[in-house]
């Protein structure tokens, strides 16, 4: 049957309200995105991640394929897999709060915000202000019949008094209405120029004086979390940030994934369209906020991971995944935002960091940018960790990087109650001597899941507390707590006045009665189930992931060290940078091995360097031409070719690792499991 | 009424056939213009120049207003002004042949052949062959798991082992595309690759070598005439020329009137319209001639006065005709020839030769570059006598400029039976001793008008003859011809087999019977009405035109002469250029007062250098650099606000000039009248 003659139904949301008509035998997922609603879908909708679980309240006809992946109490609940199940009578279906990724619900980034001045203190350090997009005010003294260069010459000679540019264009529209401009504006005019490379454009020219509306965004795009911030190019600062979740996040949680849907489904143009229409809603939402005109909106800059990149500005990904394993383009030259339909001033310009190869994107060149390695003497080690874990080793001699498919555990995702670092996220968590587990969320709000640095915090927690043993399983027979052994490590929590609403919640229990067998194999309490809240639990699978992730950023590691014949010793600091979360222990990242075993104060959390360095790079036309250079600098390391990288996977599987000599000062604190 | 109610009615133009509908109430050279008839019309529909005659053979109504500027013959035979007259019924509508410009009738341009190698001597001579738009063929390695460079950057290399481009660029849509063209070519490409200042755009890349088929467009944008040339650029080879009316003209038959049209009835984008479709005209009629595709041809290149290219790219162009007098954009930077509407390949580039002011255009430094002027130690002059006369003095050290408003009667225009050099037009005239007048026609054929070198033998000839007086007045008497004393300036004269058609049509008459008085005054019978071709007369008021033209030359060069006091004897050669027609006798522009008295042979007609520079510059970045670096160099004198120049043109609005000292050569083959 045609689609167009198909009986269509309506699917009716819950809680949101959303409605939606689509042709009988639509699959529910697609319905969802169809609504706007992003259901969580590691798998791109293949069935087997049960990320996709949704309730159907109402229904006359049912069809979904049975699932391994439900529980009996799910079954009977009128739980279903949406990807499994198909519309064929008008529905209402309720969307589980944990699951869904509203993009009417826009998260506000406290992390963006703390780490918001980073970019300005690393300019004023290093690079000299001269935004890449400018508003110059030109005054010019009109023609006479004694002075007769032309208009267009006029306007180069009076800018050239400015500002340095050799080389300059004018694009032909604003050639086109040059001279009647300057006529009504009696020769005094804005110019926005723009640098492309070694020239300067004047992207527009308007009668008066505008110079002080300048503004541009700048953006991260994580793989999982799209972040911007609105910068106000005449004095520098943020003027605000905000965050969304990827909504590409349905086909697939990680990029390869959705590549391969895009491959399938021919559906790189969809891919542009929700990653673009992400930044849009960014832009309209920080410009809608900070009564911002889009048009005085003349920059957009972007960094995030290679595939990221490419999808942005649909450029083909595909071998990104695939032999050779190589990017479409590094080096992308600046061009017309609105030839990428993002939503800035018409003739605006979109500007992307360099990348230096398919799995090191140009958020790793910000992360070095930022971090400042490149100019130093002694050696550094950058770790940034999202949905995948890359690794920089260097100073400004050398620089080596390596990317490992780390998974986005640490950004939430592949966990059971896992999320991105907003309201409601437990970023820190503490198990105290008497038993009891003090947390802190995000805004200080009812606990909803747990960020990066909470699960950081969960793993460390567990495995010292001897929860889980050093392969990461839960020990068979609950132990009860015993106090004192733990004390060294936990010296760096802080004092519970800055704890929210922890104690109430975590009551004194044995291991023994929060640790229960689930559906998914054994689990650990965190937060009992309250009034407000539902119960948050960590579960074995959770674990497993978490232990593969920090094991493949640490195999990364060692395979870099190694190569270089870098010792621990010799690393002068370590700069951990991710979305984990606003107060994120980096001593509990040795704890768990993820990280060489230095002493804390040479480690770094570093926050979102990759908006950081956009940012830099934003505002100096020099920090451009430094980030060019890194990445060309940059030598690549394939870790699926690499013959160690296995082996050093493998040992790394173990808490801290197999190695316990290569973790002295965890051996020194914890027990011996 | 609203123009859509009005009621409608067809008129049919002969002896083309052509149809129109139009509303009631139309001017008929408005209805002419919609049919896609031009009429010759230098008031712009004023009424008062009397171009515009058509007979009305047929129709119910007739509402013309009165003018004194039609005969009681013309009246009698159904003559009209069509700008004076209205439609008010169906009609049918006899345009004569000699007063119609119809754009289907492309002429052939012979002078455009013969001076169609003036460019390659000038590029081989020097400048490299370097063309603005190229075509390479690239071979790239495919990229292997150890050579991941990305493809954008991977072009970028292959590119730059074949040409010097340190700068590159590439579209968006070319970016986007890049990838999936290079997998599926197997890396073998070619990349059309542009020059746009000291950036390399890469304009197009195909799959396969395509380097065999890389063409242009270049363009003379004359106030009359638009010549275009088609040019290999795989071998620097003129493949063919063609020229056609400039179908602005029934705006007015100079710039300035056109400008004020355009001003006072809003149309700028009619008066783009045009003149591009005239170019586009051009193009496609050597594109199907010769087999091109216009995907394959690549660049388009215009010269032409400040005025014209305003018009072409829709720049403002009111200041060239008020004060400051000036141009909107004298260097304008090379565009996508399909944003100014030009029909090539679609993302093919525009260049247009830099100009210097508002009334020495590009056609003047393309003059310059060409005739070399700016590369020699000693003096030269050129004249390039169009429908202004723009005269260059100068050497390697500097270089003055001037233009008269010469009018365009050495164009044909403002002359009863004028025309330009295309077929049937007298190109050639002498007055033999004994009285009868030979002439030749380009193509050899009946004659049907007298273009600008038969103007300048006439004015030459009545005057040496003594038939005019040296204020251009026909003696009153009837002088007999005698034979003997005009036997050294006729030594220049070729063989009578180079002569076409000559004596028959010329027999032997005194003066008295040729010398009649018409309706415009005295008038002279050149060729008296044969079976198959009309009489053709020169008046009183074309040998005023073409004295004023010629004095408006002098005095120009005059001032520059004395300004930087040269004299006639400092000038080691003078180069005249311009739509003459084939044989120029150059010795005849000095007879008359036009040129300085020098050597005749110091003297060369050069064509139409504007043609042969844009050539030039399309062939060699060198001469793009040439030509901007003359454009900057050159210092321009307004002639109207001179102190001088008034003085100067009244003073050679004689024949030769006032001061008989200054031409000593046509004094003594002259006698003195």
């Amino acid at each position: 049957m045609k689609e167009s003659t198909k009986k269509k139904f309506t699917v009716r949301f819950e809680p949101s309200g959303l409605k939606v008509q689509v042709p009988s035998g639509t699959v529910l997922l697609e319905a969802a995105h169809k609504a706007g609603i992003y259901l969580s879908s590691i798998c791109g909708g293949d069935g087997y991640c049960g990320k996709c679980k949704v309730v159907i309240d109402q229904s006359e006809q049912v069809q979904t394929r049975p699932t391994p992946l439900l529980t009996p109490d799910e079954i009977r609940e009128n739980v279903v897999l949406a990807c499994q199940t198909k519309v064929l009578s008008d529905m209402t279906i309720t969307v589980p709060k944990f699951h869904s990724l509203e993009t009417s619900q826009i998260l506000m980034d406290t992390d963006a915000h703390r780490f918001s001045e980073l970019a300005g203190e690393v300019r004023a350090g290093l690079f000299k202000y001269d935004p890449l997009v400018q508003k110059i005010f030109v005054q010019m003294p009109p023609p006479t019949v004694d002075d007769h260069t032309a208009d267009h010459e006029r306007l180069y000679l009076a800018i050239r008094e400015q500002i340095d540019a050799p080389i300059m264009q004018t694009g032909f529209r604003i050639l086109q209405k040059l001279s009647r401009l300057l006529q009504s504006s009696h020769y005094k005019v804005t110019a926005t120029i723009g640098r492309r490379g070694e020239t300067t454009e004047v992207i527009e020219v308007e009668a008066g004086n505008h110079c002080k509306r300048n503004f541009a965004v700048a953006v991260d795009l994580g793989t999982t979390t799209v972040v911007a911030h609105l910068v106000d190019l005449t004095n520098a600062a943020t003027v605000d940030t905000e965050a969304t979740y990827n909504s590409q996040i349905n086909f697939g949680e990680d990029y390869i994934r959705r590549i391969i849907y895009a491959e399938e489904n021919d559906a790189f143009d969809e891919m542009q369209n929700r990653i673009v229409n992400d930044v849009n809603n960014l832009i309209v939402t920080l410009a809608s906020r900070k009564k911002v005109d889009l048009q005085d909106i003349t920059t957009a800059i972007c960094a995030g991971n290679t595939a990221m990149v490419h999808f942005l500005l649909n450029l083909d990904p595909t071998r990104i995944r695939r032999e050779p394993y190589i990017a479409s383009a590094g080096f992308i030259p600046p061009i017309r935002a609105a030839e990428a339909g993002i939503q800035i001033n018409k003739r605006g310009l979109l500007y992307c960091l360099p990348s230096v190869a398919a799995y090191v994107g140009s958020d790793i060149v910000a992360g070095v940018l930022t971090t400042r390695i490149f100019t130093k003497k002694h050696i550094s080690l950058f770790a940034d960790i999202g949905t995948n874990g890359e690794v920089v080793l260097g100073n400004r001699d050398w620089l080596v990087c390596a990317s490992s498919s780390a998974g986005p555990a640490f950004e939430g995702s592949g966990v059971k109650h896992g999320m991105r670092a907003g309201a409601g996220a437990i970023e820190k968590l503490a198990i105290l001597d008497d038993g009891s587990i003090e947390l802190k969320t995000i805004g200080n709000t009812r606990p909803v899941g747990i960020c990066g640095s909470g699960l950081l915090d969960t793993l460390a927690e567990l495995f010292i507390n001897g929860i889980i043993d050093r392969t990461g399983r839960f020990n068979p027979a609950p132990i009860e707590p015993a106090s004192g052994h733990l004390t060294s490590r936990k010296a760096g929590l802080p004092s519970q006045d800055n704890w929210c609403g922890a104690k109430h919640l975590a009551p004194r229990f044995t291991w023994g009665s929060r640790l229960t067998e689930g559906d998914e194999g054994r689990q650990f309490q965190l937060v009992p189930a309250g009034n407000n809240h539902q119960e948050i639990l960590i579960t074995q699978a959770d674990i497993n992931n978490l232990v593969r992730s920090k094991a493949g950023v640490f195999a990364a590691i060692r395979v870099l060290m190694e190569s270089t014949q870098t010792k621990p010793e010799d690393l002068d600091a370590i700069y951990l940078a991710g979305g984990f979360g606003n107060f994120l222990n980096v001593e509990q990242a040795v704890t768990v091995g993820m990280l060489p075993d230095v002493p804390v104060e040479k480690i770094q959390f570093v926050g979102n360097t990759s908006i950081a360095g956009a940012k830099t790079v934003l505002l100096s036309r020099k920090a451009l031409d430094a980030a060019e250079k890194i990445a060309k600098s940059m030598t690549y390391f394939d870790l699926m070719s690499h013959p160690g990288y296995m082996d050093e996977f493998t040992r790394a599987n173990f808490l801290p690792h197999t190695d316990l000599s290569l973790f002295p000062s965890v051996m020194a604190t914890t027990q011996d499991t």
